[in-house]
């Protein structure tokens, strides 16, 4: 299809789609003229795909633009994709034809040299208690000892204990979204559901949280 | 104590708890000259909770303000106070010695006149799956239609059939939040609690999902 089809299938306009297109967001169509090019229908999911990550989800075009390089540097290894769309690892490894140089089998930095936090040790307690191996940097520990943190520095008696029953549940919620993946062969199918079930789901899965503390809270207080 | 030491225990600059005060965040001390007040405790845990709302979570001054309005003019009713904290009503009721002129009983604007799309239709059978009752409203209804409404025009299989699992998980996780409130007598910590629980823990949660989902991920396609 043209570019004009495009932006009328994927409701975006022209404009935009020249500049995901200049960005390396989009791959480029096939050449048919000097000034024209034809585009598939994987132009127009990855499209919608961008679309969602930077219109619906707030990403930056550099942030999209890494995880989606990922993405397809990764198809084949399921477990690697997902530590990327996780942020777990970093997502600046070597892209296809580049020669790794640096093998150091062991790439963690040296030693922290900053004292840890009652947070941080408070978030390996929960992670020991729960059994769970992640990798040592996750960005999401951070996120746990921070939250621990300032619920510590308000004065409430809250510790990591009080994350337990939230942590089991969350461990539900994780294989449900593995489930999900396992369902799709291809591996760029695949790749993109992992993007889109760890970042588009999260405000739903709050959503529902919050309607269900609505209707939990009209059930023991409401008074009609 | 004097405004020095609130911010020395705080760690809230003094600039920054004056802005406060003019904008109403705090209350004022009490004078005890022209030029010197007076602040206790409860200074101390306001100004802790104000700066985590808006330094952690990012709120803006003008929500800040308008939900701890909300929790001062209702913190003896802790589902009107958990509909506010929840977005789920609006939060410019009469304040206290304020007459409610318009008693209008049935505050809902009229049937709205906009065409249901599919994504709305799927919200409203995921709740009466669910049985959950919440208001009409409720700005998280909208979240969740708006993910449904994505991942449909991504081409996904995913419709509210999807969520069920989840939100049956969601329902637990609020249990959970509800449990801890309770564990609270006074009703103005209760408020503080209802704050804390549904805004400043919605990251860690998340966290909590991608940390197991690291886990599973491992368990399920590691390969050592």
């Amino acid at each position: 299809m043209r570019i004009s089809e495009l932006g009328r299938r994927s409701g975006v306009p022209i404009t935009t789609i020249k500049h995901y297109l200049r960005e390396g967001l989009l791959p480029p169509g096939r050449a048919t003229s000097a000034t024209q090019a034809e585009y598939g229908e994987p132009h127009l999911r990855r499209l919608r795909l961008v679309r969602a990550l930077i219109g619906v989800r707030g990403l930056s075009v550099d942030t999209t633009k890494e995880l989606l390089r990922a993405v397809s540097e990764n198809e084949t290894d399921t477990h690697q994709l997902l530590g990327l769309v996780l942020g777990a690892r970093p997502a600046t490894g070597p892209g296809p034809g580049t020669v790794a140089v640096d093998a150091d089998p062991d790439p963690d930095p040296d030693p922290d040299t900053t004292t840890a936090t009652t947070a941080d040790i408070g978030t390996d307690a929960l992670l020991t208690e729960m059994g769970w191996s992640v990798s040592e940097h996750a960005p999401a520990k951070e996120v746990v000892a921070t939250t621990l943190e300032t619920l510590r520095s308000l004065g409430m008696d809250y510790d990591w204990r009080s994350l337990v029953p939230y942590a089991a549940l969350a461990e539900r919620t994780a294989a449900l979204d593995l489930d999900q993946l396992t369902e799709t062969a291809d591996p760029l199918e695949r790749a993109e559901r992992a993007v889109l079930l760890t970042v588009l789901l999260e405000p739903a899965l709050l959503a529902l949280r919050r309607l269900a503390q609505e209707d939990e809270s009209a059930k023991r207080y409401g008074t009609g």
